[in-house]
């Protein structure tokens, strides 16, 4: 990793870091112990990689730094709220999130549960109260695009899914299926809610930024399943061996951890071949995915 | 109630069935199992108060009743969601809604918290994809008004604090607050954002019906209390007696039946006078608020 990249990523989640804590509500108004919460779950911690591939996404265009990042902030809200309902004792029952205590262990399931329903709410009135797009039209479309990828036709709808997958032996079209909705959506969905931050792309254009956000999607997952297979608590920040303890198929317990690899690089290419028209100005977008690939390998 | 409101009210209430049937996934669309969870959780089932407001305030200013449907569909699912949640185990543990076993019993306890988070995504997608007013600007802040009303400052707030409670010798004021957010904010969002439909309202009127709605959304509550403290399971549809039994304070816990009562029929005359410059457009806000408060009085 460059440090232009670094720098450059630091600033992003830097912009990011301040416009969520300006906007989630002082622990000191009431209902204190939900907002105490609501900070809790977002606030000091995570890659971001969600908005970073916003701000990566802006980069094609010449977006402005400030409507990105309410975009971004609008992505990891549902990020983030999706995490705490994940981690409930219904969903996943775990402890530990981000090298701290899940927020139901922190503080009770009731509060992490409207946690959760809060933050999503939130994420939706940022992107309404802000402006994020030259017109209010395409402002709308891009309120929608996240609703869609949030929903049970998206990140839910994945959810769901891998609930009913545990214990199942899957097949990998129907891992793909699961993946594309559970991470895939929301990822899908910052590169193309950033990329309509600035000038308009023409529909080629944007098939091909779908294309590569949809395959970066799935390499995102890839390479979860290996570093979840083969990290320990410690360096992972969340419980190991999760989804093995749990019987969940996952990508190496279907491919091998070698074939995983493999996924996730041939994904890389496929990828970095839809970028190839936008040049330079793709560099960013393709710094965040070797950025999300390479991260421990 | 007149034959004239029984009427209109039935036509209200088909067509917002209608869409909302239409808008929510078939049960042979994967995850099947979550979209059957869906549509069991919204229909089929409840008075329809919100959108009932929602369409009535239409009324005032001859807005399209298309957009308003779609506007009392975004409020009633955000409605839905949040009985999804209230009804789980860690928040109201509560086994019967609407006369039917709660969606968590009827499925599981991780399909009902999915279920909740897609109803409201679904909410939010509705109203950006849907016109539903003159300007794509006046949208945006519609949907603004919506997630303010839904989240921590809103509805889950106000539930936030109704947890809290537990237990507690709350003052009338405390109990105010709890219930103008965790009722209250949803009504005011039906009847604020039924009135954008349509023709703009000048700041005086739409002061003056942001005044009915807040005492329209008490005195709602108040009388919530007054059944619950009356009625027997199978004429409520919900476990009757719950909050006594939950310890948790309530306008007959604090005032007594009569001055409960009393109070309900003072907010009315307070919700009345705010319609008086609006003569007989109001007609059917009026209407709805008897309906809601005279209920089974």
């Amino acid at each position: 990793m460059n440090a232009d990249f670094q720098s450059w990523a630091r600033d992003c989640q830097s912009r990011l870091e301040t416009f969520l804590e300006s906007q989630l509500a002082k622990t000191d108004r009431e209902p204190a112990r939900l907002h105490s919460a609501m900070r809790y779950s977002v606030l000091g911690g995570g890659k971001r990689v969600r908005p970073l591939f916003s701000f990566a996404a802006g980069a094609l265009n010449g977006a402005d730094a400030e409507r990105i990042t309410v975009v971004g902030a609008a992505v990891e809200l549902i990020h983030a709220y999706s995490l705490v309902h994940d981690d409930m004792p219904c969903m996943d029952d775990d402890v530990l999130r981000r090298g701290k205590p899940t927020c139901h262990v922190e503080y009770d399931e009731a509060t992490a549960l409207l946690t959760g329903d809060s933050l999503q709410s939130l994420s939706f009135q940022l992107l309404a109260e802000h402006q994020v797009a030259d017109s209010a039209q395409v402002q709308l479309a891009m309120i929608k695009q996240l609703a869609q990828a949030s929903g049970s036709r998206g990140m839910a709808g994945g959810q769901a899914v891998d609930l009913d997958s545990v214990g199942k032996a899957l097949t990998l079209p129907e891992l793909e299926f699961m993946h594309i909705h559970k991470t895939g959506a929301l990822i899908r969905a910052a590169v193309m809610l950033g990329a309509q931050c600035g000038n308009r792309l023409n529909e080629e254009q944007l098939t091909q930024l779908d294309h590569f956000s949809k395959c970066v999607g799935l390499a995102f997952q890839v390479v979860d399943d290996v570093l979840d297979s083969e990290a320990t608590t410690a360096t992972l920040g969340k419980t190991a061996g999760k989804d093995a303890d749990n019987d969940k198929p996952t990508y190496v317990s279907i491919l091998g951890v070698n074939q995983a690899r493999e996924l996730a690089e041939s994904l890389r290419r496929d990828a970095f071949q839809s970028l190839e028209s936008f040049g330079d100005a793709a560099a960013r977008l393709r710094q965040v995915t070797d950025f999300i690939i390479q991260r421990e390998f």
